[in-house]
């Protein structure tokens, strides 16, 4: 049985408190907060998992095996270090860490000494995500042409990291799952409001050989929620629409071939050429399935789906996304 | 009374026979079309109009005072400037030229023959932009931060101009008509899936001073027809969604106030603050109320909304769009 | 080549005129209005096709083959018997007659006379309704056990027919053409907001043998227009909405088992079972393939979909729906 | 402190028992379920709540002030009356008893043992139900006209009470609480589809006084979920969909004045006359609210909103809407 203590006791550390709780393979042993004021509704709530103010106190503790990182991001690096040297498995929020040297660095140093090192990417696991990349697998959508994501709302404004580094994480890390392909160039705009030079805005887009491109729109400061994003394959298209209730992917049997160049005139393209097909999707909570591949890469040494490869892709792109907006939108090559 | 020529009977010349034949304060004398097949049905429906395949008859007819143009977008510039050199008004679908030099030489020729030469930006005159204009001339909606659209669909393909220079029109024009300010730089990026250089996605920001960026994402090859624009105020927000019958436009009451940066933690900001306003907007057609600008531009001389050099503006953005995605996204200065 | 004739130059009016006018397979000789103000403008667009105040001018009119009705309910008896009496076949807007009685005389009248009488129940017609019925007959969706209708906005007052006579025909005819039975009792419920007894809005509900239930909500009250079918087989159930500009119809793979009385507990049903499937429907013009479905019927002899039987059905169910209305509700037995 | 028990720990059971939980103003002290094995996971996580399968421990336990029962309907009766009878106050599901004589029976007898009975008609606390109310009590909506409910999904079947006992409960007590007013009479209609009597999809008119209407359809067989209300003032109108994540409320400046009767021809009324509002609703629980109002009536006396009087009429009017059903729809005086 694996013994799991989590670290920050915010909003999705509560989400991860209530899943490491519930799962039948582990035992949640400890929650850490800087903060003793938020610990005692926990106390109350689940009186049989210990708390504390004092990091060390987990990682003196021989009986845990594995940290779960749920603090904010400038503080992942060090936190996992610490945790990875005290020869615990770690799972940590994404983005995995501020930069890509530290993230080389953590899985270098997890490699060394036989552990896990994950970040979480919890949006792999949803029954959505899992649906697209099945269908995509099977080729029912053929090869994948763009891929163009809007992840906007009011939302909560960082201080240490831009909107990107919030919201993107999860449009990069569908993208990489999805069409398991890494651009070779990215470039981003953006504009911060708030004068402290971190965008609230920003723009980022991905080019990838063989005519796909990616585009994401990210935003703190929108007075509605959007969270679509377009799969435009040959054979298919995906509308992922994740604030639908129930109908969150529509397949769009829908194309568009081109005549030559040679003709001058407009080619007309009908709107919707075929069917649309409503897949149903699996109801469960994507947290847990994240749960239980941390569970099962610790205790079987299974890949899981949000692996380190996959988070330090992601830190990657990130990085390459801020220089380019400081540059004014220049293509940053990876 | 004004006595008008339409050149080209494709899909929007349809639009513009309709309005022009039934305004009270123009005849329409011609219609051109290069395909004779086209004008059959012409003739059926508005039997007292004349038409004709040939553009000189419209030119050396003295009784004609004004020409519009309504062919694909290589041919506006000749067709433009035989009309003026022939002592006729124009009105010209937009955008205006398929170049900034052409757009310049025909207002500065249209300037010396004393001659209106106006773009088509019937977006203008909907309902829905002249009530955000409205609003934001009036100050309701406090200094504008952000204007983010969205416009895409399963469209027309065009071998001569790629969709930024489709669609992009639309959103430069608004963007200019309201707030009124000139961008500094821009950027694009953008794919052609087309084996013919000419761009089916592209994406455009556009950075202005003062805290101000617009960012238009066009598409040729979505499965769903989105038309959305955000606009981004400090007292308000609206939402304008062109797809939705009688609810185009909501203002909400919305904000973010930012706190300062020593604070290193999160700053909650609630997801929608305030009530939502949904304006009951006239219904008119705006086609009809751009005929009625250019009569009036005739006429009295008024100045048009969609005018010479707001379309010369849009030109001049559409060239350098074209200039950054050739350059992998380089920012172009205006 | 048949020749017809248009009376009434209303809302209706004007798209009869454009699609029999458009019409391959008949020309458009004269339409009558009572008011020649309306006729200015028809005289305009259409110089080719006569008008007048006087229907007589088409009772009169030898060449004449066929008259179309659209005007009021409560001349349409009058003004088709007078045209049957003529020798001419008739197409009436629906609802056919004001009364039961009427519309049996005239479908007795144009039997000895061999002409044809048609009531115009254009929905049939439309692609979303065909779609339907091609489904159900393929036996897709299995046996029909409900079909649930809202039918409401801020509509036309009409101040001698109910909102039922107004509104529900459509519904009723889509029930009849779709599951091809006839209710064997119905009831109504209303209530008029205007002081003249007519209801603006009500509520039938039409009782089948064989489990089969169905029921319309009808208002002309509503500050939103929904337009929206349910229709529940034991193999499927379709959503027809019929505002949704592509996807008018949604068929959902969904059913329900329903286990035996012993069992006292709550049986928990999935909110959706199956996949949902968006058909792609046809492009065309309802009012058109009535036009068509007309002629033929003159031509050939051909029984049209929106024929005089189902017209009468109409009728029928709408007259005992005001009897039940005006009777507190009562169950009227057909 | 009150100390309360709860009876039933099933999917309601279990917002109850987190409610009262957490509340600052009692002590949760004991839940009963007959199945043991459900009480297994509440043990886990509310260590320091008793459990047990027996009512008598509740009953028999001094220390327990007030009982909250959620079980099924059939059983609501016997359990509150022994409840009553030992003393206790009781809280009970909606709706209250089976039959109106049962709910007379147990006010009567909190009557006389000086005890609260109240019905849990949790949706009344509900932030769109209580704006609602405030907008009609200060006169802003006008006087109600009518009020149009569709509450269908594809839903949990129930084997001892039909569709409307089930859902119809909160569109009876939300119109009894918005309008405050009774109906005259009732009509409802219905259909089973599973051998059993009962009716798994109805409709159901209430009949008031002074030009009001309300209609509520009800089905647990639909494929789709639809939570609906049309409320028409004569000042504006309504809009509550409570499937919309934030705009659950829309108040629409809409109205429709109707011309004399004289006039015989149509009198066009505009779809929408003028500008929306979506107010802002606050958030909170509601169920946390009425668990508020239910310690508040205990300890200090205060009439709940959801009251025993309230509680009274929704069962009376399920009761003749029962009997109307079985006679074919017949009106039913109250």
């Amino acid at each position: 049985m694996i013994t799991v203590a989590i670290v920050g006791y915010g909003y999705w550390g509560k989400n991860l408190v209530r899943n490491f709780f519930n799962h039948s393979e582990c035992v949640l042993h400890t929650v850490v907060d800087g903060d003793a004021a938020k610990l005692t509704p926990l106390q109350k709530q689940f009186p049989t998992v210990k708390t504390s103010t004092r990091y060390e106190d987990v990682l003196q503790n021989s009986s845990i095996n594995a940290v779960v990182i749920a603090t904010p991001v400038h503080s992942h690096y060090a936190l996992a270090k610490a945790a990875l040297l005290a020869g615990k498995h770690v799972l940590v929020e994404k983005p995995m860490t501020s930069t890509l040297r530290e993230a080389e660095e953590l899985i270098e140093l997890a490699l060394q000494r036989n552990l896990v090192i994950m970040p979480d990417h919890t949006f792999l696991y949803t029954g959505a995500v899992q649906k697209m990349k099945s269908m995509i697998d099977a080729d029912e959508i053929g090869k994948i042409k763009y891929l163009d994501s809007t992840r906007i709302n009011l939302g909560l404004f960082q201080s240490d990291v831009n909107v990107l580094w919030d919201l993107a994480p999860h449009d990069i890390s569908i993208c990489n799952y999805l069409v398991n392909k890494k651009p070779y160039s990215i470039q981003a705009t953006g504009i911060s409001h708030t004068g402290n030079d971190i965008e609230n805005i920003a723009y980022l887009t991905m080019n990838f050989e063989s005519d796909l491109i990616a585009h994401f729109n990210c935003s703190w400061t929108s007075p509605v929620k959007i969270r679509q994003m377009l799969i435009g394959g040959e054979k298919k298209m995906i509308l992922f629409n994740d604030m639908e209730p129930t109908e969150k992917i529509k397949v769009y049997d829908t194309g568009y071939s081109v005549k030559s160049d040679d003709d001058k005139t407009r080619m007309l393209v009908d709107y919707r050429t075929g069917d649309i097909y409503v897949p149903k999707l699996p109801l469960h909570e994507a947290l847990y399935a994240m749960a239980t591949d941390f569970i099962l890469a610790i205790r079987d040494g299974k890949k899981p789906v949000s692996n380190d490869l996959l988070g330090l892709e992601v830190v990657r792109i990130l990085e390459a996304s801020q220089q380019s907006i400081k540059q004014g939108g220049k293509e940053v090559k990876l």
